[in-house]
């Protein structure tokens, strides 16, 4: 049970948040707590898909908690109705999730016996790294330490420019295979002109084995689910077969780029090779019959929340300028996203309070915080990927994609990512030495 | 314009937040601002009694900002409204103040030419001075440093024991005078003895010069409010004529303790003497007619916001045993104590957030805090009173009483203060020299 709303005392109602435990290697003597903060999703899901925590608990003594999102999973502070209205959303904010995680770590503290002594760390990947670092930020009394892994700590505001994020996406398609980001870059133009006719529209929906027949109005949300295909991609480029957002192939975008070596075909050719490209990442176990443009990832993800999250806090400018990238121009345009918000959720971003409640890029008198990157992750543009004082590090793995080093040990995994990890945990193993050795002294 | 509750986007409402600004001696090279995190009452009265920040405005080069906190002085999110029901005082928090804080800063310095590139630190004093350090815990990024004067960070949950408070209230009277604290001691039983009767209590109320008659119900009331007399002596008991809660001579206490030499006379000339003694405090300017048992302060304070914030957050627990201290012995009660805050407010305490929160007895990780308690203060109990790091400093007046280093430099002023503001000066200085380094450094 945590408390709806830390930070007001006139709604006293509590509400189940879900979280999974394994004290299988951990040890009372000398051992630590890796607490997981949960992202924007089942934790069930994120718990299989960060085998890092597994693989290390053997050798940090540890006992593994992941935590769930307040809003996500099972985790609803007002059950179905939880999406009901700005009212009953009104307490999903990061903040409340870092008090639901440092009221959750005081609880287990408090009734586990043993683990009152422990250090805690914190872990998360993406949204769930931001979390880790800020945990560590605003409670370093409750974590001694965080692994913020593809954490996009400085996507807001003016922090880095709006288009690097589909710059680092289109590089991984341009490294991939030869004209394969220009293939994807004319392609814009080719559905445009499809798309100006009846019999264009018709041919785009049976060529692209489209769920429902496409019509003008969905053009832009067509390119959009498109474009966002390419940025999962480059999210997900593994290397070896995987299934996180989708199940795909190892190196999935060299994959997807052996369809799109020629760029100067005729459109329907070159809209039939994109079909080809968008079936490794929609339907690499064959079953799909057709593709859905109203889909791009797992459902485990929780969309809806993200979605309002994004209306709120979470404002990350993104753009593209065509040139620098294989997109389709676009701006960021704040008046526009505010409006959207407002007529979807009934409330308006405050783009600028994240950095100033977590400090933007003025963070340095922290501790302990590792920020990984993967060159390949577009989220690395928003990341911390230069050592900001000895004790906030940046890692960078050249051959990563989104938090690669959460993941469990692989065979083909790339020395990168084996050092990354032996990296984090020799951070680690330090503040939990420095933990005991603290207690030790004091008494 | 703030925002009302910056946790929460369901209500988009602002208000004014009042903030008094100096800059006669701010000079933009090599300059500061000293910023006060306003407290529980009115910015002006703080602002008058805070006269160290405008004695260190000129050899700091500083911007002196003095901020109101929400639902004090004029700074009402809701007008006349704000105290209404529990719906409306949602937002009085001190999360929610330390955001004010920090909306406020980004302001200023978006806005003030020169303002940007200046070190800002935060000043304050008692729970004002809380909220300086915990400013600085969280905001790091907005504050280079805070002085937090007689700030009883630990004053929660048992972090002290919850008689140290009484306790050091009573020393201050038993070193004042011979048997003065003996004869406050012996003062509740002869009161008790008194009102027993009906002419008892006509002559207690005669004697005591009360305004209203006493009956047998207000007795509890009654000795509650000589207590805290004794209390706010304690706090007030400066070297010098001073006006902070009431307008009162030098060393105040051992004025009062003339009047209690004697423990051991009848209840009545006990009595007589107790009001003689209490007559200092209520009545030194002569003027008042009669003593009202509903007051014991300046109205400057904001009574009713503090009443409200001690039965949600600000839980601090005291008690007393009548040995070690001169008071009816009396327990702490959470049960108690919850139950009458629903009754008056309609909320309840949830006593051991604030730890969570903030950090308990657990802050060594922070920096740049100076923790000054002067040995007289009653809240210096509950106050850090030893050096936890090189960087989190205590500093100890053993003739200071509440927050006597932030008033205006004095005639009077004993040795101990002096020393104090100058070492907090050097601090400072530190601080300020720290960041335009740093900043002249990344150009």
């Amino acid at each position: 049970m945590n408390e709806v709303d830390h930070f007001g005392f006139n709604n006293p109602k509590t509400f189940k948040q879900r979280y999974l435990i394994s004290d299988k290697h951990w040890q009372r003597d000398g051992g630590s707590i890796l607490f997981y903060t949960g992202n924007e999703g089942d934790i069930i899901w994120f718990c299989n898909n960060t085998g890092f925590m597994w693989d290390v608990a053997e050798e940090l003594k540890a006992m593994l908690v992941f935590a769930e999102h307040r809003y996500y999973g099972e985790s609803l502070p007002f059950g179905p109705d939880s999406f009901k209205d700005s009212r009953h959303l009104n307490f999903l904010t990061s903040e409340q999730a870092l008090a639901d995680f440092a009221e959750l770590i005081t609880h287990l503290k408090r009734t586990i016996p043993g683990a009152g002594d422990q250090p805690v760390i914190a872990i998360g990947g993406s949204y769930g790294g931001m979390l880790a670092a800020w945990f560590r930020m605003k409670y370093p009394h409750v974590v001694v330490g965080a692994l913020a892994a593809s954490a996009p700590i400085w996507q807001f505001e003016d922090l880095v420019p709006c288009n690097v994020f589909m710059k680092i996406v289109s590089t991984d398609f341009k490294k991939s295979g030869p004209n394969c980001s220009e293939s994807i870059r004319r392609s814009w133009d080719a559905i445009n002109r499809l798309s100006n006719t009846g019999s264009g529209l018709q041919w785009l929906t049976q060529a692209l084995h489209l769920c429902s027949p496409l019509t003008s109005d969905d053009i832009q949300h067509f390119k959009e689910w498109i474009s966002e295909t390419w940025v999962n991609l480059a999210m997900v480029d593994y290397p070896y077969e995987s299934n996180f957002l989708q199940p795909l192939p190892a190196w999935p975008i060299k994959v997807v780029c052996q369809y799109l070596k020629n760029p100067t075909v005729s459109d329907s050719l070159l809209l039939e090779n994109i079909f080809q490209a968008l079936n490794i990442y929609y339907n690499y176990s064959g079953q799909a019959k057709c593709l859905n443009i109203s889909e791009t990832a797992t459902s485990r993800l929780g969309i809806l929340g993200w979605s309002y999250q994004a209306c709120t806090e979470m404002v990350m400018p993104f753009c593209a300028n065509g040139v620098d990238d294989m997109f389709e121009p676009f701006l960021w345009n704040l008046k526009q996203f505010s409006d959207e918000c407002f007529n979807q959720w009934g409330v308006r971003p405050r783009p600028s309070w994240i950095t100033t409640l977590y400090g933007g890029k003025n963070i340095s008198s922290h501790s302990n915080i590792i920020f990984s990157n993967g060159d390949l992750d577009p989220w690395s543009g928003g990341g911390v990927t230069k050592d900001i004082s000895h004790t906030l590090v940046a890692i960078t793995i050249p051959e990563g994609a989104h938090h690669l080093d959460l993941r469990a040990n692989n065979a083909y995994d790339p020395a990168s990512v084996l050092l990354a990890r032996s990296l984090e945990v020799r951070h680690m193993k330090q503040w939990i030495r420095g933990f005991h050795d603290n207690a030790r002294r004091q008494h």
